[in-house]
């Protein structure tokens, strides 16, 4: 008899990854590590890579990052990594982070998470780092997205591959890694944050996601990971096209030719203003879409305005029929 | 003193409508419709069009559609022609329609309706026809597209202008424009089905959009509408762009270059691909993403495969380096 049909789909889906990561070292026996909060998807993915990864001739540790947020954080991380070793997972470490305030609290905790993530693939000299995230995780990240109105980048939920980080159960529903937990008699732990309302994304799993199912009908989380990667793909093309129109329209100067930045869509157009401000130093998360569209006004309205400010120090201006943008 | 600012709101956002109508017909006296149900949104468009198209010289007419769907629809009708006459609105047409069943009731209802509008707009010889949806329509209809899960042309919403049809309010909320018909004393009839939870958008409006701002919070209906137009335009940039590259990619026989295909983003070949299928015949509306996946992988997974079947009736398959989409 084969195991149950939820911890086949999440070995698969890890065994996929790994023999990924084995293309790309022929020959070696890379390194692997779990991320595992100790929560039921960290803990099925462990548990997946585990039982994967030796076949394949992987070696197989796990990380866990205590941030030091809650009472009894850091007891929780060494008994989250001595069940990581219990699974046969070597190396295992247990990090502890100070999580800033920038961007608010659950972009601080990320920020730290990842710094302390890296440090120790660094030092292991792993190849790749894996985390837990799932098909629901992915509908509420590109709900959180779409809240932020600014274009099909922020759709793109998270991606599959990113550097060290890949996400082998991105496209399996949490219903189902759950369920592998349960049937492995794996202890889980659930973090209180996930059921708290101060949590944008607490509020989003909780009150949003079900009320869309709701409204929307059962697929709404299938529909929403689809945008993700719909967009994502989208994205990455518009990004390219933005990239080669840029090349195309750039003089010695270093000045965008007006006359062919209005033969590009307006969406293209618009990329390459972008670029352009954020390579003369205006931050990428400053510049907002009214930035973008004043400064196209120079193309598309042109009267003869005076040179606009952008974030970050950055002047815009249009001389001789050329777009100049310059730190100031 | 001057009109409330709700008023305000609009008349200036069908002046501005009117003022492009205007430049479309230079030294003519064109003749712009209402479309009206009787409720608050085209019953303030309708009064925002008798006060501004006088004064550029605009004639400015209505017309009703009677779906026939509800007891006593026919004499609702007649009451809103007469209103829409009472505010100084001639031609004024109450056209009966017969509701199919193609596409649920919502697209039915709305087929219908759209034609009704075509012959009503052909026969009075009208340069326009002004829709009353505003943003928080347009925010549902982003939802609605979202829950389909097909891509960035499902999320681009409704267009401000599409042929004839314009729509004066789609950047004005909801409440402004109720605002202006209280506050100018306008009667106006609240359709039962807007808040029959049978129907999705009405399950949208006041179930999910609702749970959302709360989720979310309150700019959620802005960062809906603001993502129909940034999906618009991107969306016409890649269809664009895969206009080009099938031109460039197809021989004299009709098939396309696979080495041509392959060096387009992903983004790009699989709307070329999809572009391809319907000019061969196969229904859009039947032509799923697993279709165009399938295709696809005739490119990044050839392994000899035999012809597909496509949806309409139109098989692909790949022969000499080249793709062949053939009606059978």
């Amino acid at each position: 008899m084969g195991p149950h049909p939820a911890v086949a789909a999440i070995r698969l889906a890890v065994r996929r990854v790994l023999q990924d990561i084995l293309t790309d070292h022929p020959g070696g026996s890379p390194l692997v590590l779990a991320a595992c909060s100790g929560g039921a998807d960290s803990m099925a993915l462990a548990t997946a890579l585990a039982f994967e990864a030796p076949k394949l001739g992987i070696r197989a540790g796990g990380v866990t990052v205590d941030h030091g947020l809650q009472d009894g954080s850091a007891t929780r991380a060494v008994d989250v990594a001595d069940r990581l070793r219990g699974l046969g997972l070597a190396p295992v470490d247990a990090v502890e982070v100070t999580v800033g305030r920038q961007g608010g609290p659950e972009a601080a905790a990320r920020d730290a998470r990842y710094a302390a993530l890296d440090a120790v693939a660094e030092r292991a000299g792993a190849s790749a780092v894996l985390l837990g995230h799932t098909r629901d995780d992915q509908a509420e990240t590109v709900l959180l997205g779409l809240a932020r109105g600014s274009g099909i980048r922020s759709l793109s939920g998270m991606p599959a591959v990113n550097g060290r980080y890949r996400r082998p159960f991105l496209l399996l529903d949490r219903d189902t890694v759950r369920k592998a937990c349960l049937v492995q008699g794996i202890d889980v732990w659930e973090d209180p944050h996930n059921h708290d309302p101060a949590y944008t994304r607490s509020r989003v799993r909780h009150e949003a996601l079900p009320v869309l199912e709701k409204s929307l009908g059962k697929g709404v989380v299938e529909a929403l990971a689809r945008t993700a990667q719909l967009s994502r793909d989208d994205a990455d093309a518009l990004d390219q096209w933005a990239a080669q129109a840029e090349r195309t329209a750039v003089d010695a100067d270093g000045g965008l030719d007006v006359a062919r930045l209005l033969t590009l869509p307006a969406a293209v157009r618009r990329r390459v203003l972008r670029r352009a401000a954020v390579a003369a130093g205006s931050p990428a998360g400053s510049l907002f879409a009214r930035h973008i569209e004043e400064t196209d006004r120079l193309l598309t309205g042109w009267r003869g305005q005076k040179p606009l400010n952008l974030p970050g120090g950055v002047a815009v201006g249009r001389r001789n029929g050329r777009l100049f943008f310059q730190a100031l």
